[in-house]
């Protein structure tokens, strides 16, 4: 998608080199537009374990291009596979990075190793290239709901609500985190739809959750619809129940990190909460997704998916601009406090309305699934 | 309740003076202990405009003895009518605000100008007294429930949850926001039984929620029970969810802000999203609350109760310590994007467990509250 009119995806291969890695330093954003040169496993490995890069399908193919970079050091089938794993392991509950490196190593373990570098980074375009399809088609399928919900507010009576303090004419989606163009290589997942409808000319206004304690909603994708022009506001993450109530939201639309065949969901902490509040007020809650975040060896996300727990000085710590244009970070709890952070929850597939993946929409549950995809049911 | 092991009550009268008021300034904590000396009506409603002083019965307290200081100026009956609505009028949401300025019109239109000054000292004293009996009183009634929690915990199998990490024979209580005895004139409304059973030696840990935008519960909660020296962590205002489904919470414990007659409790914005996943996890869920709080002419608290909309400048800035021990205020989203700030939300009764009250604890529905209070019934 666009910053300030330029459009961008959110990896490349360097222009000059032609060999190492260009990625934003989302830890950066909104403050600045960094741009990092990544060139050995190493570098990939910390960039994404710090979350310098970070979303569940650019993580999947950032990590192959980590895969090319390391067989440029060495490309024996011993390299091959313990880089890989060290790839893998970089980061626990995303199962597009595990989907990446798996099908790398398909690729490459029947790829004679003076052959592997060439393939590796052959391979590695083909998954950014399927993935950007991969999120378009997302969001044509999502645009559909955007659209239904633009008519369903020209109705009269069929959507008035009371309190309404937005324009009524308007589309009001509520987003968690970031599942934006910067988290996957463009479009993004839960933003594609929304960016599709924006550019088509829809009245779209975006409630940005917050999403401590990284505040990937505030830093990220307020950013990044603010740089394409899509209106938004950001509110605390205490605030879409509140705002459900009261008629300010059409639909939810979210990412998600890995979905069971089941139709289970992990998404970023919080995301349970505000499933609830659209099940408690008939708000649709839509989770999108492309098909590499399906887990179809797991059934009970509840029981079976491991939440990552990251440092609680992401907690206790928040960094931001000073008046005076400096980036700091400020303590925000009392000395000696102790903080827990839990990255990730579990949606059960009840409280979801549906998915959208590449191949259209579908129920969460696995009857839903195996209808878009009998090849994996 | 204590600091570093000295009693103290959050507002009481200077000593040395005789007259003027003392309370801690809420917005310098947990980084400074700093005690403010209020010596007008003005100083007062600033005082509480800008949640210097906060949290609803405290509010109370202390705008009663604002009323004492603007009588000490002019004690006619225009001044006494005027001045009692300047004060009523700096914050919509709290109930006590309201009761503990009608009260004293009432004590004080019967009183000649003259005497004026020293009733209203005595009744606002009277107003302070009795908040910190009906707080211990609620500490007492909440008391019983972390027993039978405790007690629970202890009959094997009974509450055995798989993913606990806490200690198995510890209550763990969910908070939101700052019920605690800075939000009251001592012990507390949700943390009165906290302290009571910490006190009387009861293994009891507080997940204390962060509580954006202001961080009531990170500044305040934490501090205050940490200072006190009972055990707790603070989360996320995006954990709770997460934490019920694996096990982690006993109990939840919120104060609120005003209750209608039919039980629908308004509270610190995000205390519907904890009561929705308190529900479905079949955590108890809690409101401690004098009865002062109660709004007997509301039933339908969702539609009736008017909701504080404050600075969108409370979202996108932050305040807190750098390393090297200054107090500064960052901001934390994109320059142009907007952000809301509904400050409360109001959760129905039907996701409420019970009240707690000085006179005990009932069921959030108008048969409950008038089983206690028959003469409001």
């Amino acid at each position: 998608m666009k910053i300030d009119g330029i459009a961008y995806r959110s990896v490349w291969i360097d222009t000059e080199d032609g060999w190492s890695l260009r990625v934003f330093d989302q830890t950066r954003l909104p403050w600045a537009t960094e741009i990092l040169r990544l060139t050995t496993r190493d570098e990939v490995a910390r960039a994404i374990a710090t979350m310098q890069v970070r979303g569940a399908p650019l993580i999947g193919a950032v990590a192959a291009y980590g895969l090319a970079l390391a067989l440029r050091a060495d490309s024996s089938t011993e390299a091959l596979e313990r880089d890989a794993e060290i790839l893998a392991r970089t980061r626990p509950t995303a199962v597009n990075l595990r989907w990446a490196i798996e099908r790398m190593l398909t690729r490459l373990r029947n790829t004679a190793p003076p052959e592997r570098v060439a393939a590796a980074y052959l391979e590695a375009g083909l998954i950014c290239d399927e993935d950007v399809a991969q999120n378009e088609a997302i969001g044509r399928h999502g645009l559909e709901l955007i659209e239904q919900a633009a008519a369903g507010r020209a109705t009269p009576g069929r959507t008035a609500r009371a309190s309404r303090t937005t324009r009524p004419d308007r589309v009001n989606v509520l987003t968690h985190c970031n599942a934006g163009w910067i988290a996957t290589v463009d479009w993004g997942t839960a933003l594609a739809p929304i960016y599709m409808a924006h550019d088509r000319g829809l009245d779209v206004h975006v409630w940005v959750d917050e999403t401590r304690p990284r505040n990937q909603g505030a830093a990220l994708t307020a950013w990044e619809l603010g740089r394409h022009g899509v209106p938004h506001t950001v509110i605390p993450d205490n605030a879409g129940g509140h705002l459900m109530q009261h008629g300010e939201v059409d639909l939810v639309i979210v990412g998600t990190d890995r979905v069971t065949r089941s139709g289970d969901v992990a998404n970023k902490i919080g995301t349970y909460l505000k499933a609830l509040a659209a099940a408690d007020n008939n708000v649709p809650f839509w989770v999108a997704l492309p098909s590499t975040t399906i887990d179809w060896r797991m059934r009970d996300g509840l029981r079976e998916i491991e939440i990552e727990q990251r440092d609680p000085g992401e907690v206790t710590r928040m960094t931001g601009r000073t008046d005076d244009g400096s980036i700091t970070t400020v303590q925000i709890t009392p000395d000696h406090s102790e903080a827990a952070n839990p990255a990730f929850d579990v949606t059960p597939a009840r409280l979801v309305t549906g998915l959208i993946t590449e191949r259209g929409r579908c129920d969460a549950n696995e009857a839903g699934l195996a209808s878009l995809f009998p090849e994996r049911a």
